[in-house]
């Protein structure tokens, strides 16, 4: 007996069994497994560090060719983590930016579901309104403009001024939970009172009783927190505790939790000359340096940083701190969202890292 | 037949058998139902007043003619609520007293589950130390000793300090919840550090990341509330709100919730000259003058109060204010309680009360 | 010059002093401060314990004797623990008593702010209706009338129903929070369905989705458990864990938490022969047996028990059992109160408690 | 003087601009902003179905054609949402697929921060060991392997066992959140028992107390539902209810709330005949026919369906169904995520959908 026809190797079954399942739309997942369900986070964002020196002159560009206007709304340059393949997004789950706002231009109002919050680098003069209650800015203030809260900027000052932007739109878009309105017909929203929040809710460990209290949602009703508070607050922490880093966490005064549902807010102190113990944690990171400039190894890799630098922090990488002299580093996490969802992780190394390279970015800024 | 052995009567047979339940410890509902659950609460706690002029002189005589020693640890005047029959009880829930400590006097050290909160009345270079924390304490201060905290008084100065207490001490002994311990064998703490509570938690809306949370309880970290800031941010809410009455909740950083949990303190400040609209609530209330003069109309009477004054308000009596002077109210009270067991409710009056009487304490301080 | 008016002795002026407190409503703290503040809570109620053979004959008697009228609308003899002076509670926070129903008879509408449990003891063919939804009842069910709800009881059978009633009347009278209000004009509700609460939120862990979560408050919408259903969850329990006693709690459906915000409502079953390890908490409960004889150790002091009879433990007395058969006790305690108030503390006993005596109450039931 | 070198034109120094913008790893947001930012959800997933002649066949011809072993450790297809470009998610943020696992067949253990539940869709013998409870599967049951449990899959019986399998995964990838660890050296667990959490957690409204409640996370601890009680839950819902759509949360004892924090599971009873109201809601959704057969409008194109199909609905697609029989619908959804972090929507359409498509997948499986 002849094996004239022999039966299919098992190559080409299966070969044609992948084939079937691609044309159903199905994916096996034995191929896949490895990289899908990896020992520990693999991020594609990569630490990375935008320095002051290239974004402070593109925004000013910025200012000079492109005008404000209904098309965009906003004069926004987004940090672009060069690991994420061209998304506009300072890491996986956190939008980063610098904002332009020149002498006498105003970015029309708007709301979205995303929440962003501004911390002010440079100027004065500038207020953002949140539905209706106008929060003047000045360098080292953060603004809060919460999910779907009204919101318009604008510049009555002679100045620029330059803040940074800070959003879970990465997030919000990967839950498909985006929805965006323009404020018609008007540019900017009726003035009600200015930094109303604070008058209401800015005290000291006290509140308005009863009726007050925001009616839904968690994002906190204070707007605006002052630089003149934090500073104060970090140098009365500092006094108690010492140590190489003093961490303040801004909080929502209704509940003692962060500022959003979504993201948390951090002032950290470092000690000149006096290196912070390593730490990893689940979830990303933006660093803004506020004041002062050292080094941070972060992955192995070192960043030097002075003021006006922003870097990034992905998930799970190791991160130190060594300051040449005292600095404020504000950092803005997406670690509430991990601690609703039990997936937060915290880790502490046992020996500093060991620096496998120098972080280089210079940008070729032709046009400044 | 004749009638020799008749039954015996149905009052007769009700007679025996009210006689039954009473041996066999058994109480008929129907005879007391009305009492037992009235239409709206009758609390035994009538609406009182004391003064100052009344509460000042004894408070000094007190230290005068008697000793602080482990006999009763502490100089205190309770109010006795004339309603209770004798129980040194400021309300059916409330504790309130007057405590004087003397120059270069120090009350010793101990802890009970009864929560206490102390308002400065007079005085000054006296400090309350909260397991190990010193707090300072100079007049319109809030310190808070909570439940199960070790606390001791301490009078370096020259000049006797006067101060508020107020404790949950009736709820917490209607519960069968008291605890109490000497601190041992030192009469004081060892001071750890001076007003530390406050470096740690007394931010403006900003707290100590992480591991400092306090582990278990709800008491407020924060352990003293300084009167300056709660003066301010009574400014800034009338200037946002305006109004006859502006009331500020005194809270706990961690939570933004009240103080404790049992009890929450406010202040209340009072525009010269405009009255209240009448409110009452269930649950009880002790209001200590700490600034400004007028009347209070409670349950129909006539409060006339100035500096120091001390009222009560039991639950569900309504109350109006008719200051004549811009006055600072402190209040305590136990709505924490009444929340949290979902039996809190309020009631605003649509009209003013009838007025139906004055009050008149004349105490005749015979000895003073 | 001659000493005609020597100074006062310190005895007389003392004698002054603690009069003009008197009169002037106040109360020295140092004479009682070790009776208001003792080591560990000192109950006024004591351990004790009513037979079924009082409660049943009596209520029975009841039944012949006291029609159920708006006078007092409930036939129901109240558990008066003796230590408590003739208040007609069964501990100083909890209610307990027996009703008594009648065949056709029904006690009329109304509602209250204090929350009420039954368990039902003896009898058939009887439902209460809470607000509008008619619950069957039978030998082992727990029905729930949660705080402010209307609420009837009705006998369509031919035989009486006994019940336990238990309440968290003594706090929240004690909290002067009382309100009550009779259903008008008819003497019983509307019925809307019979068992609704089982069919929408009787389920195995499962729940009707979204808008039918109850709106405010946190008392159990499901308002009936089974006996059937408990009973089988004990015995899976035990084959699960073993043990000399399996402890079941009663569980609101929406939060998982105990079925009223001041009551918690659990089933003990014991093994015969087993003694539990002692254990002593803070807070009080009363244990109905529901099946099942032996002794208690309670404070020192053996009860003996067998079907029917109640008992009760004070707060922070230590107790044991000793089950001669299979024994279910029913046990309602105020525990969530004391939970929520961060009040609650519970101890194991390292040795058994030495037997001081024997509790005997023969109560002479003459009349029966 | 002559214009020689005249300035560049804008656009020229506009392209050079976006060159240096490029090189510096920023992007501008204006040009894309429109695109971020819609004014509703635009999902790249699309509403599809698989049917059940297409899984079944393929499932069976894996377990011929594909041993399981450590490289994949699973025999699963996932759902590939076309609208994903070939990621292998069944939509943005749900993980959806076939489990197939023939006679005498085990998956070996491992656990993983994303969090899985099986829904059983045919087949009998298996049983999932989670953290040593190994759980028995019938049809129709739901299983859950929490975050960061252990646990593996057991066919002990002679028939291949088919489940759906809905995992968190995009979302928790997304969150840069995976961590993943197989079990060593076994590669079963050691079984401590079975159906444990079900005798522990699985009474009807009622929990053992105290000590046992979970210690942290908020995972339910009852890792199996059975079909019997859901669908007795189901018909009482519906008796009392009535309507064309009867709803059913699976919930987690300890919380009433869903049984991940990640992830909801529902079963949807359709009426025969009965078209259910339009309704949308942010968040994703996947949909297994249990039971029954009928057509549903998604997004305005019709998807037929009967037993076995699965289909998924985008973020703020509108749905309506209208079975043919009697249906059950297992659903599993991330709604928790988006109620957390206060994102949740939803909206009733008016009036039906226009329906202006249908849907039609012949997949063309060759070689079953």
């Amino acid at each position: 007996m002849t094996a004239e026809s022999p039966a299919p190797s098992l190559d080409r079954r299966l070969d044609e069994f992948y084939g079937d399942l691609e044309a159903a739309h199905l994916a096996p997942l034995w191929p896949i497994s490895a990289r899908l369900m990896p020992p520990t986070p693999e991020p594609r964002a990569i630490p990375y560090l935008w320095r002051w020196s290239t974004l402070r002159p593109l925004g000013e560009l910025a200012g000079k060719l492109v005008s404000i206007d209904r098309g965009g709304d906003r004069r926004v340059l987004s940090l672009a983590n060069p690991g994420l393949g061209g998304e506009p997004y300072a890491t996986s789950t956190l939008w980063g930016a610098i904002q332009y706002l020149g002498p006498r231009e105003s970015a029309p109002g708007h709301r979205h579901t995303p929440a962003a919050i501004r911390f002010v680098l440079e100027g004065t003069g500038v207020w953002t309104t949140v539905n209706g209650d106008a929060c003047t800015m000045t360098p080292g203030d953060l603004v809060l403009t919460p999910s779907w809260h009204w919101h318009d900027h604008n510049n009555e000052g002679d100045q620029p001024m330059i803040w940074f932007d800070g959003l879970d739109l990465p997030t919000v878009k990967a839950l498909d939970a985006v929805f965006f309105e323009p404020y018609e017909p008007d540019e900017l929203q009726q003035v009600v009172g200015r930094d109303m929040s604070e008058r209401l809710w800015g005290a000291r460990s006290a509140a308005p009783r009863g009726d007050d209290r925001p009616a839904h949602g968690t994002a906190s009703p204070l707007l605006v927190y002052r630089w003149n508070d934090i500073d104060a607050a970090l140098d009365a922490l500092h006094a108690e505790r010492g140590g190489a880093e003093t961490i303040l966490e801004y909080t929502n005064p209704v509940t003692g939790g962060p500022v959003m549902p979504t993201l948390a807010c951090e002032m950290h102190r470092l000690q000149a000359g006096q290196r912070t113990r390593g730490r990893r944690s689940v979830g990303s990171s933006i660093h803004v340096v506020y004041r002062g400039e050292g080094t941070s190894i972060i992955g192995g890799q070192q960043f030097r940083w002075g003021r006006g630098d922003i870097f990034v922090v992905p998930s799970w990488v190791p991160v130190e701190h060594e300051p040449d002299a005292m600095s404020d580093l504000f950092v803005l996490t997406d670690r509430p969202i991990l601690e609703t969802l039990h997936l937060f992780r915290e880790e502490w190394l046992d020996t500093p890292q060991t620096v496998t390279g120098t972080f280089d970015s210079v940008a070729p800024v032709g046009s400044v």
